[in-house]
């Protein structure tokens, strides 16, 4: 090993992740050297402000403030980059793809924005561009869904790949809190930020189903092609009528393969792909609810595997910073060998459908006068719109009584129908909820 | 595509797995060949019988009785081996690589029994030899062990990698059932075998262990140096007890990092490994605890990443058929390009502890005379063998009780030695139950 030319990585940022990248490629250098057939040295590590405090000593030397610089020396052989967000990441990885560099990513927000350019880059460079780290944080879920599962046809994803709002429904499920309490209580224990608002309303996770949906369909699929509803307005109620019918609330990030179903064509309708995040009752009795606090897992469906799951820290810098040298570690044996790892696949080149054409179950709430007749008429309405009513429960609440209503498959359209038109129905209160329910077998 | 030149892949064995990869094959053919960049065509489809009834239809041209033939043949670029046992895979596999052919197999006992002549003919020959189907069926874990998680140091594995024992203990648990009954159940079921000596005594487990600690561990690990002990000493008694401590019995392979505590040396001790199969209480709050029936699921403790779980089917004919394609992709795309994926890799060679070394936890149901004094003869014999005891449970049961005692970590050595001397002792009627504690923090 020895005698093999060191690879020379530069790491961009050195914050959380950044410096447990650092440390573990100090710490772990022996095994990383024999794993790689070649050792590993850290070239530069790029940061904003060189006397700010960190959480690993890096010598002097190595820190720079010219990211643009580091990533442009003729010595770099790999490039990591730990700073996220779209700019300057996007220009440094296309200028380190350009200088021959083969780059490793955690940056999710990145390439669900503007994936492909970036996969360009990284083609007509001929070098890799990997980022397991982007998804689920240390959990191995890319790569087995990219080669693990590449002989196979995976049906659908479904993610839970928020710890924050994972940890705040977990609360209101086991302590029985409000949104708003179990909010503040992850805040204060450091899993939610200050604002809250790419955790909680699910941009985080929508970045995240992008890149599970374009991995796991062979497909460019972009944040903004993914439909999107937070965790804002689950109430205590919604979880309590969860747990009455055997289910939890989970943040869902799904990605499925579906038929159009459309009848304008004459064969059989090409299958497009539904991909959304959005608050859903899943069984207690589904893998995914068992799932507590801040972990992450993924689920997934495919033809021949069956039904796999993928658990473990979905955040964090160690765990990150895992999948990121997960990652050196594969971009630089092929760097060394010349050769190049699994690039993007966008062959099936899939559409997205309209998510009112995305087909689930509901767990509709109504409020109601209680009185004869009104179950009918709420029944009417429902079959009004094409949507089969699986169950009905009523529960009587002084002058007036609450419907829960649980719905076989219908489309978000017909089921938008129907909340319209019970909305406008003298009988009815108000529609108290409406959930979606997933992971069951119809 | 059509532009590429197709590779051809031979078929050994045509039975439960043999004909799903065939089947696969054929209708993934287009997802197939665009991931991998050219197409897969079955060169032949070795089995024992031409005119044995099967699960798909093989057109007869492409049958034959003659393995060896089919593996020799100058246009066989890859080889599926699911056939299984010792020879003849090996001979054919070794046929195959030496012949310039890339290799995938499931045979999980061939591997654990004589891995490292397969690997060096692999190493010799430059091609891959790929086996994630030997462990846990579809469940994607021996390519995150050794690429996703090669930038962190794995410190422990524990897994259910034995789906007819799982349905076992999980009915015993779940039903109260006896082992025998349970037994029954599972062959009735098609879950175990008509003589179920290879699941139920753990020897497959056992090659399994093998597997993952010389993945886990960079360092060559065969079924000899697993200690084994398998479920059919489990009683409903022991099952119960565990209920009664919050945790469930479940059979484990477990492989381990280890200091040896070696006292003979002068610096740190030179870490080890510890590989075991046997039944062990895990609580039930343990993330393997919820994996029911004959599912399978592997737990990876490391460094860097924390804990990590893989779920899913750990057997069947299409979930380990999708194992063995995802493999076969990447090896079509390495041969297609001239490369070969991560070898064989066993720098670290460590060594593997003698089981009397092993340390973890203990549970042990002690028949004693119901009188004063008992409590503190039995203590002493624990305390005489450097055995902390933890908790003490005691049941007065007419003349007699009963103590459960649930240790701190200690020897096997130790804890054989206390039990010996426990059995010794006049007011000790029987030592009705000894089983490993796993999965806690201690």
């Amino acid at each position: 090993m020895e005698g093999q030319k060191p690879l020379k990585v530069a790491v961009l940022g050195c914050g959380v992740v950044g410096s447990q990248v650092v440390r573990l490629l100090d710490e772990q250098a022996g095994d990383i050297a024999a794993r790689v057939g070649a050792p590993v040295e850290i070239a530069g590590v790029a940061v904003r402000r060189l006397d700010a405090p960190r959480d690993v000593d890096v010598p002097s030397d190595l820190l720079t403030t010219d990211a643009l610089g580091l990533v442009s020396r003729d010595d770099v052989d790999l490039v990591v980059e730990v700073i996220g967000g779209i700019e300057p990441a996007r220009s440094l990885i296309l200028a380190a793809l350009e200088n021959g560099a083969s780059v490793v990513t955690a940056n999710k927000a990145l390439l669900a924005e503007d994936g492909p350019t970036l996969y360009e880059a990284a083609e007509k460079a001929g070098r890799d561009l990997y980022f397991e780290a982007a998804v689920a944080g240390a959990i191995p879920i890319l790569r087995p869904l990219r080669e693990s599962l590449a002989g196979d046809k995976v049906t659908r994803v479904l993610g839970i790949v928020n710890g924050t709002t994972n940890y705040i429904l977990d609360k209101m499920d086991t302590q029985g809190a409000g949104f708003e309490e179990a909010l503040e209580e992850a805040q204060a224990l450091g899993y939610a930020e200050a604002d809250p608002t790419a955790d909680v309303e699910g941009f985080d996770a929508a970045a995240k189903a992008a890149i599970l949906a374009s991995l796991a369909f062979h497909s460019r699929v972009t944040a903004a092609d993914v439909h999107r509803e937070g965790i804002s307005d689950v109430t205590s109620g919604d979880v309590r009528s969860a747990t009455d019918m055997g289910s939890v609330v989970k943040l869902l990030a799904i990605a499925e393969l579906v038929s159009t179903g459309s009848t304008t064509g004459g064969g059989p309708a090409e299958p497009g792909v539904s991909v959304r995040v959005h608050p859903a009752m899943i069984p207690r009795t589904h893998p995914l609810a068992s799932v507590r606090e801040a972990f992450n897992a993924v689920f997934v469906e495919s033809e021949a595997a069956g039904q796999l799951m993928f658990y473990g820290p979905g955040a964090g810098g160690a765990p990150t910073a895992s999948a990121v040298l997960g990652d050196l570690v594969t971009v630089a044996r092929n760097h060394r060998q010349g050769t190049r790892g699994v690039g993007e696949s966008a062959y099936a080149d899939r559409a997205v459908l309209p998510m009112g054409e995305t087909r689930t179950r509901y767990h509709v709430a109504i409020d109601v006068d209680d009185r004869a007749g009104v179950l009918a008429a709420v029944a009417t309405a429902f079959a009004t719109h094409g949507v089969s009513i699986q169950t009905v429960r009523q529960e009587g609440r002084g002058d007036d009584a609450q419907l829960v209503v649980v719905s076989h498959e219908a489309t978000d359209a017909q089921l938008s129908a129907t909340v319209a038109e019970l909305r406008d129905m003298d009988i009815v209160h108000d529609v108290t909820s409406v959930m979606r329910v997933e992971g069951t077998d119809e």
